[in-house]
This record gives C-alpha cells, sequence and structure tokens, in this order.
C-alpha cells in the first residue's frame, strides 16, 4: 500500500491534487490486488505491457452459463450470501415477537431491497391468502365499506419513496455502546417505493362523519395490532399500500395491504392491514400506553411520539465493515427525518471537535433515506467517526449526551443521537461513546 | 357492478364529480367482492351494522406465524408465483443466448425489483468469483491498470436510477402484433438504481493519451461480448457499477460489474465488465455490424443507433391483464426517453383518434421509467388503448406507420412506436394494429 501522507484539505469536494493522490494511492492498491488471486501472476505480467489480450482465462469465460429463466425469479450470486437479515437472540424471547436488522453496512444508494428489509413481528408472520383477504372501514362514517383487493386497485393510485423507521431502533444504545455493528445499531429501518391508494381517497368514499377524529387500524396477524392515528395525518400523505419497490409487499412487510404513514414510528404501518374503525378519540392500545412512550424523569410519560426526528449514521467504514489498509477511503452513510428532507449531513474524524460538509448522492427526498459521502485519505492514526444529519426545518440530530439530559435514563424509543465509531491503526472498528 | 354511464370529461385530472361515481361503481365492487370468499357472508352481514368486530376470524389471525429470520433473504408470498421473467421458446435456438422478459404487467412504479429484471444473455450466466474477477483498463492510457472490487470501490460512488432497454425491445411487433401480452412486446427493460464509480474516474486514473477516442469494453463471459464505446459518452455520464438497488448486481445483470450508459441500448451495457481498451478508432465487432444495425430501404445500413428514442406502453390493462367488470378503471403504464426527461403521456381510447393528458406520479427522472395514470369510467364498450410519450427534447413518439415509411420493413432494432390494445366488452384485451 501507499505511503502514509498529509490528509487533504477537508473543506471541499475532492479535488483535482487530491484525486491525483487517491491515484497513486490506487497504484498500490493495484500492486496489492494483482498480488492476490489466481491469475496474478500472468495479470501483473500483462498490464504494464498493455497487451490486447485479457490477462488470462477464468473457468467461466471457456464454457456456457445457466440459460434465462433458469431463475424466473432472480437471487443474488451464492458469492453474497453473508448479506442478509440478521436478529439479537438475547433480544427478545421467541422469534415470533422480534426483530431482524436490515445489513445497513452491505448496502448502497437508497433503496432497500425488499428481501433485506428489517422485520418487527408481534404474532409471526402472517400468509394471507389476499382472495380472502377484505379491507373494512367503519365507525363513524356514513357508509362502511368491506373492500377486495381488486376494489382497492380500482381506487386512483400514488407512488412514493419512504423510510421506514422502528421507534426502538437505536433503543439499546441509551445504555451506552451496546451493539457492535451499524446493522444492530441501526438496522431497524429501510427505505423503498411504495404503490397504493392515498387513505384518504378510502375514507371520501366511506364519508366521514363530522365527529371523526381518530383511525383505529388493525391487522389481521395472531398479534391483532392496533395504533390510534389522528385523522390529520390519515388526511395528509397516509397509504394504503400493496406494492413496494414496484411488486406485491412481502410476506413479512404486511402482504396483502399495509398502512403507510411517510415520517413515522414503523410501529404505527399497521401490517396485514384488515380493518380500519373511525372514533372519536384515542384508544390508548397496549402498543402507545405501556409501550411506544417514555417514562421522563418526573415520572410522567411522553406519549403519542409519533415523528422520527432526524437522524444519520455511517454505514461504511462501520464495525461489520472495517478498513483494508490505508489511502483513500471511501466514507459513507444514510440519514433521513421523519419531518421532511434532508438539508446536510455533517462528518467528523476526530469525535465531534471538529465537523467537515458530507456530500450528498442520488435523489435527496422528503421523508426518504438520503446517502452521504466523504472521501479522505487515511494515514493509518485511531479516528472517531460521527455523523450529523440537519433537516429543512432547521433541527439538528443531538448528542446522546443531550438526549439523556432531556429524557434521563428510562428511555427505549426515540433515540436518534450522534453514534460514534472507533477507528483503531488495524482498520478494525469499535462502537464507542465519547465524553 | 354499476349500470354503464357516460365517459367522465377527459380533459382534467379526477374530479370530484367523477370521484363520487367511482364511489357508486365501487359499492358495486364491493357487493361483488363481498360475494365471493370464505367468510363472505358474514361479511357482508357484518358491514352494514359496522359491528366493533372484524367479520370474522381467518386462519392466519388464530395462529403465530414463522418468526424473524425464517427467510435470512426474503421472497414474495407463495400466492404471486406467476410474477415471474418469462422467455418465447420459439424466439432463439438456445436459452444461453435469448431473452427472457420483465413482467411489466404486473409491477408498480418505477423500480423493477432485482429478481424480475429482463435478462439477455449471449454466453449464457457467469458464475464470477469476485475475489478472482479483475478491471483492466488498457490502450492508449498513460498507465494501464488491474483493479480488483477492493480497489474499485475506492474511488467515490454516484447513484443513478436509469433504464435499462435492449434495442430489440418490440423487435417482433415490427412485422405487425404478434406477442400477446406487454411483458412480451415492450418487457426487455428494467429500472434500478445503480451505484458504481463514474468511468470518468477509472480513465482520469489511467490518464488518456491525446489519440484516445473510442472505448472496447469486454465481458468475461463466454461470449467476450465487446462494444465499441465513444470516449464522450464514457466522459458524460457512463458509470462503472457494482450495485443495483441497494444490493450487489445479480449474475444475470452482470455480478460484480457492469458497464451502465444511461439513456444508450442496452447490448453496450457490458455485463460481467472485465476489460476497457482504449483506442482511436472503432472495432466494428459483431455486436455493431451483423447485429445492432438496421438494413434501410435503400441497402445501407443504420449503424451506432446508440440512444433509445421516448416510448411508452400501457401496462394495465393488456393482453395479460384484463379488465374486471365495468366501472371506475385505472389505466396505468411506463413511459421513457434515452435523451432526457418525459415531458408529458398522451392515452387514447379511441385509437388515435381523441388524446388526453396522462397523470404523472412518483418521481420524474433523466433517462428512467416514468410511471403514468389515466382513470376513467369504463362502460363496458370496445376500446383502443394507445399511449404517446413527449420528451424533454419535444420528440413524440411516433406511430408503426410512420416508423415503417422511413425505416422499410427490414429493421428488428429500435422499434418505439405507438402500441395499441384492443379491449373486447368481455373486458379482453388484444394486440392490435389500426390503420
Amino acid at each position: 500500500m501507499s505511503e502514509p501522507k498529509p490528509r487533504p484539505d477537508p473543506s471541499g469536494p475532492t479535488s483535482r491534487r487530491s484525486f491525483l493522490r487517491t491515484g497513486l494511492a490506487l497504484g498500490g492498491a493495484v500492486g496489492a490486488g494483482v498480488g492476490t488471486g489466481a491469475f496474478a501472476g500472468r495479470a501483473a505480467a500483462a498490464a504494464p505491457e498493455a497487451k490486447n489480450l485479457p490477462p488470462n482465462v477464468p473457468e467461466w469465460s471457456q464454457s456456457l452459463g445457466d440459460g434465462v429463466v433458469s431463475r424466473p425469479y432472480g437471487r443474488p450470486s451464492k458469492f453474497e450470501a453473508d448479506v442478509i437479515r440478521r436478529d439479537v437472540e438475547w433480544l427478545t424471547a421467541s422469534r415470533q415477537s422480534s426483530v431482524s436488522f436490515t445489513p445497513l453496512h452491505q448496502l448502497e444508494g437508497i433503496i432497500t431491497p425488499n428481501g433485506l428489509g428489517f422485520e418487527r413481528h408481534h404474532g409471526g408472520i402472517a400468509e394471507i391468502d389476499p382472495a380472502e383477504h377484505r379491507l373494512m372501514i367503519h365507525g363513524l362514517v356514513e357508509k362502511p365499506l368491506m373492500l377486495t383487493l381488486e376494489d382497492i386497485k380500482r381506487f386512483p393510485r400514488v407512488n412514493r419513496i419512504a423510510f421506514l423507521e422502528c421507534a426502538a431502533n437505536s433503543g439499546m444504545e441509551w445504555k451506552g455502546a451496546q451493539l457492535n455493528g451499524c446493522q444492530f445499531t441501526h438496522g431497524m429501518i429501510h427505505c423503498v417505493m411504495y404503490t397504493g391508494v392515498p387513505l384518504k381517497r378510502l375514507l371520501e368514499e366511506a364519508g366521514l362523519k363530522t365527529n371523526a377524529k381518530w383511525l383505529l387500524p388493525e391487522g389481521a396477524d395472531a398479534a391483532a395490532m392496533t395504533r390510534s392515528v389522528p385523522i390529520e395525518k390519515a388526511l395528509d400523505d397516509a397509504i394504503v399500500a400493496y406494492a413496494m419497490n414496484g411488486e406485491a409487499l412481502y410476506p413479512e412487510h404486511g402482504y396483502p395491504l399495509r398502512l403507510v404513514l411517510p415520517g413515522w414510528q414503523g410501529n404505527m404501518w399497521v401490517k396485514w392491514l384488515r380493518r380500519i374503525k373511525v372514533g372519536d378519540e384515542p384508544w390508548h392500545t397496549r402498543e402507545e400506553t405501556s409501550k411506544y412512550t417514555a417514562l421522563m424523569p418526573d415520572g410522567q410519560a411522553r406519549r403519542f411520539t409519533w415523528a422520527m426526528d432526524a437522524k444519520s449514521v455511517i454505514t461504511n467504514p462501520s464495525p461489520q465493515a472495517p478498513i483494508h489498509g490505508k489511502g483513500f477511503t471511501v466514507l459513507s452513510g444514510l440519514a433521513w427525518s421523519g419531518r421532511g428532507a434532508i438539508k446536510g449531513v455533517d462528518v467528523s474524524l476526530d469525535g465531534g471537535r471538529n465537523w467537515r460538509a458530507a456530500r450528498l448522492d442520488g435523489p435527496v427526498l422528503d421523508k426518504a433515506l438520503t446517502r452521504f459521502y466523504y472521501e479522505f485519505d487515511w494515514n493509518g492514526e485511531p479516528l472517531l467517526l460521527q455523523s450529523r444529519a440537519r433537516d429543512e426545518t432547521g433541527y439538528v440530530q443531538p448528542t446522546k449526551a443531550a438526549l439523556r439530559q432531556h429524557r434521563g435514563l428510562n428511555s427505549i424509543y426515540h433515540n436518534n443521537g450522534i453514534q460514534t465509531w472507533h477507528v483503531l491503526p488495524s482498520g478494525e472498528i469499535e462502537n464507542v461513546e465519547v465524553a
């Protein structure tokens, strides 16, 4: 690898000057790369001479591969078998009321593949026959409805990319650095394109009575998940969705119907949606009283904490994705806000003493994951990596210390504090907290 | 179902007035819906009384389902088993040099799930070990490069949603209405978010010599696919991509590396990319001489027809997705242009005599699929459905007749003519041509 070099000017985007240094670093990396692999010897010899021949002919270039529709529905390469959702066995008593985490450290861009989107179930995965499924809308309405999937698909459709975050995401970290990897500290989130009918259209169809103020969506799973949703959100941007990333919802995500409440805590996005009751006051269900509330220092409980505050995490490098050698390094991460679009992300390499503006790349959308990058030349010194999100409301992601000072030590939900990764000279990375 | 009604004013978006008629139509549809399904009887009884109980308790609500990570990498519901890529057996002699088609009629939004993106192979699917794979850049460069995947991931990354269309998409239709379904007439296209390094960065790293004018990308598959790419495109928006929709490319899409040339014909997006030679003139390979050229009426051949012209197709209703009954109907489709963003889409219900503006919904991005809708109240009369795309350059999608007049009858590639679906009173739909 290349020799240690002074860190490039971090104030701006990668400059031609720093990029050329990148080149040198890669020159070294190429040497190292060619030093490994089956045909490295000949490759190393071939490249400098720039022969008009491939460096060698590997097996897969010598024989025909499988034909089309050998996999009518495709799947990843066998070499990507470790890119999966994972759970934490000690976290819950049963996998039927538990969570699995999105492998954020192994993903790029802002779209989460459906097969890798985190799961949170309270009664296991309901396997619903869509032909037998109905959505009932009743209560304070003029005309109760019993809708089939086909009925619902006759309403005008909308498409929206939105993140879905569990209110308990990063919850373990309230008590300090607990879990060693962003998959586990921040992986209760995903971002996809949903397609469905605006809930407003269905409620107009049923005809809301003048005293209609709250909704009670209910799931068809064994837990019959219920939450109280204020009518204002239902009439704003709520969607009854049947597709994500173009195809039908997967069973673990609520097939055939789920509620989508952009920017709000995932527990309210009722899966396997079978019923919406319209009422005039909240129902104070289990999921909004004994759960999904926060006991404050004064003994009072915060409740109805619906919107997810601005948050970010560095996905690479991170404990599950260490740095392999000095030189030019791509720092990458995700930022999001339940209150609007991300305005900017700042990155620190020294535990929050100095901040530099990250580069946002790809679509920057309202209430969606936003990808950020910060490229730098690592000289092998220890680093304390942090990211800090800012949203269009002016809100700035707080430190964990500031959150604890305000909320006390009894919280489980809504930890959007700044995360710190400690990079060791070896390139290995630890989950730590800085005073 | 509802009685036939006069068609709503088609000039604008769905009005409150027409939506209320929708309501009536759905009222009818609800009756029909409740008339089917296991618990329909009780459901029909329960709904009007608006009991605060679900209409019944199906099996999946009575027992716990599978737990988290029962599928560490998820897959669709067993009830979606018919949502797959399909091929046409008579089209090619071997499935190892053939095509499978995206099920456009079963998809929503603009993102294609990786497992459903169409395939076109010339030597089957190369199953490449990424640790053994290299990308060589040589020829008219100052410093030939031999890059590992790890090297490539040390370059700054970009994320971009782009459509990929085979130049032969709709090619069978040149000779008239041949294939009965948009999966087969238009399914050689998909749209995903790619992540990778701009090719410009890699060429800067190698250092282009002053006479560098063309590139020859080569695949590592048994066909060793090669195409000549002008340096202007390589330095503009070309990407060497390793991820689509957030995860590694699937093997059938070029794992671990493919070339991305936004807006240009798919044959040039070399998969399993192993080598890029830099030269001063095109190589006139098989894929740009005997193939992917067009014999014009005067005996001359059109070649280097890189950009895909503006095009659209109605995906629903369509031959594989008939209309189930009269009443409010959602017409949905996709539009795209290789020359920029879609400016608008017009829809005709009468074979092109009258046109109405469709509603675009979801992101409208440069060189990406764009979703359009036109909602109307179907009274059971026969229809001739057409869509016509317009892009930001002012280009308007032509009729097939106009294309044939200009290109003659020897063409296979670049058929972007207006497609016609004939809706029968039964709701069934045929692929037809109108004079």
